[in-house]
């Protein structure tokens, strides 16, 4: 199988990560922050040098500020849900992903906020200038795709992160497709609340997920239970992290982001100089395929691209390409309607190749070649 | 080390759950239910596979009413916020969680429900008579700990059930502590919302929950983001189970909870006799000790024991049967503030001693040895 469908989750997954989890398993087998005994503790002191890991690698300044969840959706629900002002305003994108789309609609339909979305002015990048104008006096937050997970667009984050500390504005960035691919820092980028996926670009397993938040962001916690802190109180306690992440925390997926994450900070200029030179290859080849429509700008990939060939739908050349020729492709809206909305795709939806470190060259090709046969079949 | 805090998180593992993690990471490592190559479809019904086998073990009629969650603690949020009645009344129990009591009295402070406390007349078990009298015409649900992590208390849980059926209550059971040591049948006992921590009675890894519910139970979703269904509507969608897992899953943790499921099923009599005499010859070591204050009743362990040594901190009896003895137990409220107000413990805290299908008889021997030394130490 050749498996071009990393955006929506990595794989494989390097050796190293596999190994944390099989010692996770093993060694590190207790409730990390419930007990006083040595498991406990050791367990505990190993989330916590992840969470150090995790603040070092973003930029965040003090490790406290970095939550660990179940998922990237459950990070983005209590950047969004634990912090909306009542009466206030949201600028989001239409690069957005339903995960940040569905919490915010949810805060509209209930009347508590209302929301504008910015569209970029062309297809090459978002900017701060396809979002000023939308900003209002009741503005509270602006909420950014950092590269779409449909097209690969990049979202230019230092000006807008400037304009927020100006205005006093949280700026929300939705990191899941970019964690691993680009660098990103929080304190740098002016960025308040930065949501990883990191079963994508850090090669971690699904089942975790990250929110980093600065000292501008007054959160509120959404998930309510035993913290092992201040367990006296039915109050649900206010000190980060352990007030955000009630419940027994997933321990061997927090180790397996930590190996991941060891991972792509010793190995980040190969891979992905790798997923440059593939996929600016793959995009060449399929622009110069009669019959393809590429949807991804040659500077903008990082690693997704998405295209359609003639009219056919997509799901139909996804089909074709995983049981035919054993690729592993993405086809449908992605999860980002508001996306195919501005490409025009809302109906056919697009075919999504995806790459990863462990992509070759072999693998595009062989792709590039099986979909020239599709296009030749279609015409 | 004699590790005895397994009702923080069971440990060791059983090899099968071992190597299901093992086959997840490399075989199914593709995202279920969002992409449709052969990967992502193998892996979805993996998932799938679990979701039924949960709900042929708990009694849950159809699979689709089995959510998987990132936590016991997720799942009770879900039970609890995504289900309350603006203006209704809900009675839980002293024995309850603070995963239970801290989202219920979020719910309280900010106005939305009241709330009554049941404490059982007894030591031995809590019962309807403890709950009927405080059931009121606006009570809604009525919410139990099956049994009580902190002493092993438990409740009865078939005439609670059939009373809320026949007054259109809906019937909130915690499961954490009892899955895997007695029998649940969600239908049979009338229970319209059972939680479950697999990562400890079912020897999951940590990083998964479950919610069942019955269809009495209307569940709004508290979570909002990508289902892979309606993905082009910026509303988050109805339709169990999606509606109620947005975001990856994970996969993992999911395929640990069927492997340790399957286990618990061969092996359930094996497991829970062993434990059962374990915790009767523990606890009747313990009585005859001088200086020790016991706090579970002895037909009523569940492999969770509760003590105390004179008037010592629960913490420092810890710590010393961890530093001299290698002995992993836990102390203090165990996130059960009200058990604890009413065992008169809420200073002291109990130290607690939790078995599983792997503890032996060797080491709850020298553990009853090594308190021995300690209260001849103490005293």
């Amino acid at each position: 199988m050749i498996y071009l469908d990393n955006s929506a989750s990595s794989f494989p997954k390097p050796r190293c990560v596999i190994n944390a989890v099989d010692e996770a398993m093993r060694k590190y087998g207790a409730n990390p922050g419930r007990s006083g005994h040595d498991m406990s503790i050791a367990t505990a002191m190993k989330v916590a040098e992840v969470r150090e890991k995790v603040a070092a690698f973003f930029g965040v300044k003090r490790s406290e500020n970095v939550i660990f969840t179940g998922s990237c959706t459950q990070a983005l629900n209590l950047a969004i849900l634990g912090s909306y002002v009542e009466g206030g305003h949201v600028v989001c994108t239409t690069n957005d992903h339903n995960s940040v789309l569905r919490p915010l609609h949810e805060l509209e339909a209930e009347g508590h906020i209302s929301i504008s979305i910015a569209k970029p002015k062309d297809n090459f990048r978002l900017t701060l200038e396809d979002i000023e104008p939308l900003v209002r006096p009741n503005t509270y937050m602006i909420c950014v795709n950092h590269i779409s997970n449909v097209d690969g667009m990049m979202t230019e984050l230092e000006a807008i992160g400037e304009f927020c500390e100006q205005r006093c504005i949280l700026f929300l960035v939705d990191g899941a497709q970019s964690a691993g691919h680009v660098k990103i820092d929080m304190t740098r980028s002016g960025i308040d609340l930065l949501a990883l996926a990191p079963h994508k670009g850090l090669y971690a397993l699904q089942g975790v997920g990250v929110l980093c938040f600065s000292p501008k962001a007054k959160l509120r916690p959404i998930l309510f239970g035993g913290t092992g802190t201040e367990s006296a109180s039915l109050r649900q306690p206010l000190i980060a992290p352990e007030a955000f992440e009630s419940g027994t925390v997933a321990t061997p997926n927090i180790l397996s982001l930590g190996a991941g994450l060891e991972y792509v900070k010793e190995n980040f200029e190969s891979i992905n100089r790798r997923i440059e030179d593939l996929s600016t290859y793959l995009l060449y080849e399929l622009q110069n395929l009669d019959g393809v429509i590429t949807y991804t700008h040659p500077e903008n990939s990082f690693g997704v691209i998405s295209f359609n060939i003639l009219d056919m739908p997509s799901s139909q050349v996804s089909d074709i390409l995983n049981m035919k020729y054993k690729i592993a492709s993405r086809s449908g809206l992605h999860c980002a309607p508001l996306k195919h909305k501005s490409l025009g795709t809302l109906e056919q939806g697009t075919v999504r190749l995806s790459l990863s470190g462990f992509t070759t060259f072999g693998e595009v090709q062989k792709t590039v070649k099986a979909i020239a046969k599709i296009c030749e079949m279609a015409k």
